[in-house]
């Protein structure tokens, strides 16, 4: 309920078309629908500039359907099923047609084509399929991220080839397991946005995650904004509120 | 050495202008400038357009002194000395004067104003320290960020007032210890980049700001970026790759 | 053994009625039941006001359904069996009929219902199964709590239609995992008692339920009482005991 | 602003007393004062039913004084100081006379007397300071809490004498530290409201508290209530929370 | 080679019965058999005073029963073998007649019976497990421990009619998960030694052991003797190492 | 109150010489003594073998003075008084003569001698403090235990002289911080009991003790007792509790 | 690009053979070959002395397969698959003859013999498969270590037989679970390089590897060389680096 | 007592120079003067082939003289003295002539020039201290290492300018707290040993050595050997042992 729409409200109540009682109904009525198993949020989007995402773990595959349902029921922005497992998909996918299914996110009503930069950069394979999530998960949002895999700091030379657009990115996106240094080195080469992203890939002392997440967090280039562990997911949303709502 | 420059020494070297010795010996000849107990980086600031900081802790009064002239001996941009004590800032300024000391932050060469908008918000009073320490930094940058300090979610009605320049702000960066609650909060209420910056303020449980900073990364507001404890100039930082070198 | 009990016994032994050797044996004689592979005690719930409960995980079915028996064989108040599987629900209740299975729960002798208003608030789906155990452990005293699931912070406005609610209940039990913030801000609306229930639903750094229980503890809302991860059922055990035994 | 306001600030818009600007801005009038360094919070103990408290550490002499003066220049209930050294004290009192210190706490607007029985426990010795902010928070609510010193479970028998007082208490806060042990016990001997504060005495492997607070948080007597380490004002509050706002 | 040994070889050598080179051999053969994939230890019995065990887990079902082997093949005390699976308890005893399995143990050899009195405790039904390993253990040293099971401290009058056998015992195992305070409450009811042996039983805030073991660690009754999380067989030993090598 | 004292009290009960109120407030009287900030228990000794200690820190000079004085006001065994300051010290023992301080540890009524041998190894020179407590406490008792310090296993030779007396040791205690390995060595060659005492001495990565705490409990030697860090004093008492009460 | 290279690549471009154009395209051309799913490093083995290795966990086996195909497309030295199951190895055996599988390892292009001698030491049978993946690694390079199992410290005197050799050896690994103390008594035996590898090996306290890990990096024996749990490949390359490329 | 004095003894007990009782307390004769507070083991450097050296914290200076006394008073290697304050420094140097004292270090008895090429990287001019304990240490045995200060991988190119002296290293040692990356990047340059020593510099989540300790032990480059915090001493132990006793 913004600001606008409070001023109508109020108007109506000094112009008798509301009574009093009707207006403090109205200011109840809030912005979400109740399916009973969940409080489906409708201005979310509006709000946060973020689409509308469901997360699968711990729920039903009816539970999936219906709050991806509920959210395609109104008019709006991109809607996404994350970390699904298969029963999952089918279910929402077979009771919402149209959505694309990538990975473990599915993806409905993909926002139009967006022309910013954004780069994800992977230390090794096993970060893929972090990264493939926030690939996705941009691509919901419109941009059409480019990522390099496999480029970690024990072959840093891997990386000299995408010096030139490392500079020239809008945003980038460093998905490392391990020690996860290679955050460190793209910070220190380039002046744009770099959100990082510890992943569980490693062993030896690389403990599910928490060393590449710590590593990441006292890193001595200045200025890298981090996620949660194996976090792909809001490594693109924090992508998407820095380049954000877009000339549209 | 960006790749116009190796362009111009490889045509240097074609027209004999520069011998190989000469090229191999000007290739070497690296941005820093070797101190003996500092490498000073002359390039970081257009590379990583942040501006030079010297972390004080550690460092005799003499070595802040030194990196700090030997930064300003080149052109460029903003200078900072940062987490001082008394006896470093004042031999930092007695050296390079025109400096100005806020708190532990000590600040040359202002850049020009620019006019994005930024807030820094604090849960408590007690924040304050890290959230002077970011805005001091953001203004070295040219930022006039808006500090709005104790609006933590115990009291959560002090944060509506703020709602208009919240959704309107270019970058929030929320200062918290405790619970650090109040990132999930203001992620949940704009669509603005948002970072978190946990602090070491509490008791109870808070652990010297683990509970804040393990908190924020496990939001259930998607996008936060977070950055490590007390690190407000690190905040300031990634601000300031989130709004980019401005249209100067 | 109360001290009216031990001033008869005393008369006794005083008027002769009971030698010192068979007063000695009389005050030996706990008040529990030795089955071997368990001491049931038959009067915890006098002296906690608490329901007999037997924690399923680690008994064999046999050993459930013995327990349970012995707790039925005496009159008393509700017999809860929790984390059950459905061999150990299978055989409980095929021995001591009666019972009623609501999830990993089952429940014999529920109380007489209540009147006192106690809410249970979820901050995601994914949050229910620990709010059902609490749930239905409070229906076993008699209590009819209601259940608001979903109105987690990142969308705070959910929680506003449930104000007035929040202010006139008895008490109030928020059940939220990843950073665990709803029960801080619930904390800041009302003046009810408030058990936080910290879940170990989350990822990224939810650290299975170890950030919400630390931000439960250092939330900066004051007097949160908080209970063990996933324990729905010590939280149902918290709001018993303070609202007591009843009228009756 | 809560409903019966809200509904006049209407019937005003609608009788035309108020324009619906006066009205936006009188809703953007929240019940807080900002004092620059803080943001008093005026109707905190309406909804909270807790007293206004000021955290001493990490402010200034002349803020503590600030901010306690704001507070006692509304009617209301019980203002404290906690943890204060003897400067933040000394200037709180003398700025605002007729506070009462007690250790590092001071109180100003104690609540008028309450009849209800709570007994504060503490394990050892070293756990009295704890206790001590407990109790004077306590009777800054008008409670005359009952603390009973050092009847840790190393000699068990010590507890024996309170068993009368401890079924008859309408709450009872346990103060450990070490193993933290006598909340459990304390637990299964009665049927009360149990609050566990554990504390950072202790030695070999206590851990600044952590080993109390997880055995707390573990305990095997169900529905204990567990505030953060040394937090004695924290209990005080959940047991202003259980009992209520009193007959008055 | 103790002391009488070596000093009858030097007099071989002196006599000439023996070569320099021939000593130098001999005091190169050490007590043990090497099988290639273990060497196992003849003389670990006599140092020790303890029983020749062996560890199932990594192991193959052939080499168990290999190890049990060359155990058995010399004259001495009782042979382990623990935390067996199917495959290899059925291996071991049919390479090995004779040994006799109880749980996850395997016994051969056992001692003769001792007199001493050792009492094993435990807290819940959960912990038994890890008693029974105890007690089998403690069996094949000839000892007959008295196993009192469930009598945990949310009961504590579960105790009390153990109170002369405890004040009587010759050692006391007390086997606890959860907030292990039985150890801390036997452990100021008895002056015997106390062995406590921490379970990874519980939920909460039992996190697999950790916080029972702390809690022994930390408890406020002196002189507990703590061994690590689940090991009943190490609990065994200590108590073994305490009574001696008794009279034969 | 034992058993024969209970049989006492009730046949006065039933002769008429005692009243029933009598008994149950005789039946009430504890035995210990309440001076307001401690309960002192003058049965601890008899119930567990160990002397009456006093914990210093956390303690005012007055409390421990008039602490130890009730200690010693009523006959029976050594009084400690430990980690003790100066003041602490100076009052307890200017108040109660007769005291004998050692370091941070002050006996009164030492024990006659015992022959008992036991042995105390420290692994470096900085573990000396915590060996030294244990020593005193020991001493207390009437033990002589031999000391033998910097025996660690980067020089393991050095405790080959020592093997003998290893051997015929009734008890013997490790003192060890670092990574504590000299536990393991110790008790892979001898068969006496061994108690392990993890100390904050060492750097790297020794973490405070918990380093060696964990090594200890995690031995390959089995039966190893661990106490916590530093805590000499109740690695002491779990020798005194293994010895048992001796012949007097 | 090493400095010969570079000068006679602009040795070309001052003789007109190559244009500034050309020569920046040359620049850039990276020794990698980029798989799409992989950028493979085919100069590693020059600059780091090490072999080429894939790690299994998290690669598809056509991906494996690829890989190894790709590294064995140039000449060069050893090329290994780590940490393989079946289906990947036979994946890449099939499209890769020649190769050898032992345990989860496969070795390609084994290098020439080196007459170094390497120890590997393991406590128990379950470090084994550690030491094994140790042991394979180093047979790649050309090495032929002796492998000692089950030296652990509870028998100390096993390793008395391997002192000669011990203090021959050009390196030693020690592979130790538990509490790793093995790894400190050897370096307290020999001057060679030491490699201590901590296993997941253990119970009780054992942490996953943890408390060896620490228990190392604490060791009090100086000059450890540390890396990570289960970690045999690290190990055996830190013997690589040690031992240096050899003679041919 | 190595294998020939073992067989020269055994020949003086055959030809009767020896008895036998002579000869056993001949082999009970350890290589180590017992100075009641230390065992000085004068055949460590023989043993080990590192420096003979005392550890400051936690010794009187009278100790740390009188144990420097000892070392020196038997022919050898070089003696140190390391973290020592002034007092002890001048105790050790005053009753030691000879000595050199470098930072907190003192060094007698510096071994002959050495010509192996030993570097240092530091990441900062806050891990400098750490890296001169190790620069110090190395000197004593001989090395001249090239320390390098401040190339941290923030400014990656600051390294580039050494890569021809890191690939010509016989040992490279990387000094880094923060994240530790620079000991990745090293590693991924050089195929030299490259022993890493994480420091407690650094802040936001550097957790006093934690996090860089991990990032080293989970490096994805192969190979590095880690030691502890802050272990600049045992960082040149571990080069030492690497490169062997030298030509003399």
């Amino acid at each position: 309920m913004d600001e606008p729409a409070l001023r109508r409200l109020l108007e109506d109540v000094r112009s008798g078309t509301l009574s009093a009682d009707e207006a403090v109904r109205e200011l109840r009525r809030l912005p979400f629908a109740d399916l009973g198993y969940a409080r489906v949020d409708h201005h979310r989007a509006l709000r946060q500039g973020l689409p509308e995402a469901v997360y699968g773990p711990g729920k039903t595959a009816e539970h999936c359907a219906g709050i991806v349902a509920e959210l395609l029921a109104e008019p709006g922005g991109p809607v996404l099923l994350t970390r699904v497992n298969d029963e999952q998909a089918d279910a929402a996918l077979s009771r919402n047609p149209g959505g694309v299914r990538t990975g473990s996110t599915v993806v409905w009503r993909r926002s139009p084509e967006r022309s910013e930069r954004v780069m994800i950069l992977t230390a090794g394979t096993a970060d893929l399929p972090v990264a493939e999530e926030c690939r996705v998960t941009l691509g919901a949002f419109g941009y059409q991220p480019h990522l390099v895999a496999d480029c970690g700091v024990a072959g840093i030379h891997r990386l000299v080839g995408e010096l030139d657009e490392l500079g020239e990115a809008d945003a980038v996106v460093v998905v490392a397991g391990m020690e996860g240094a290679l955050a460190s080195i793209v910070g220190g080469l380039t002046a744009a946005p770099v959100v990082a992203v510890p992943t569980s890939a490693g062993y030896g002392a690389a403990f599910e995650g928490v060393t590449a997440l710590l590593a990441m967090l006292a890193s001595c280039a200045a200025g890298l904004a981090v996620v949660g562990i194996d976090n792909g997911f809001g490594a693109a949303c924090a992508v998407a509120r820095m380049l954000g709502p877009g000339p549209g």
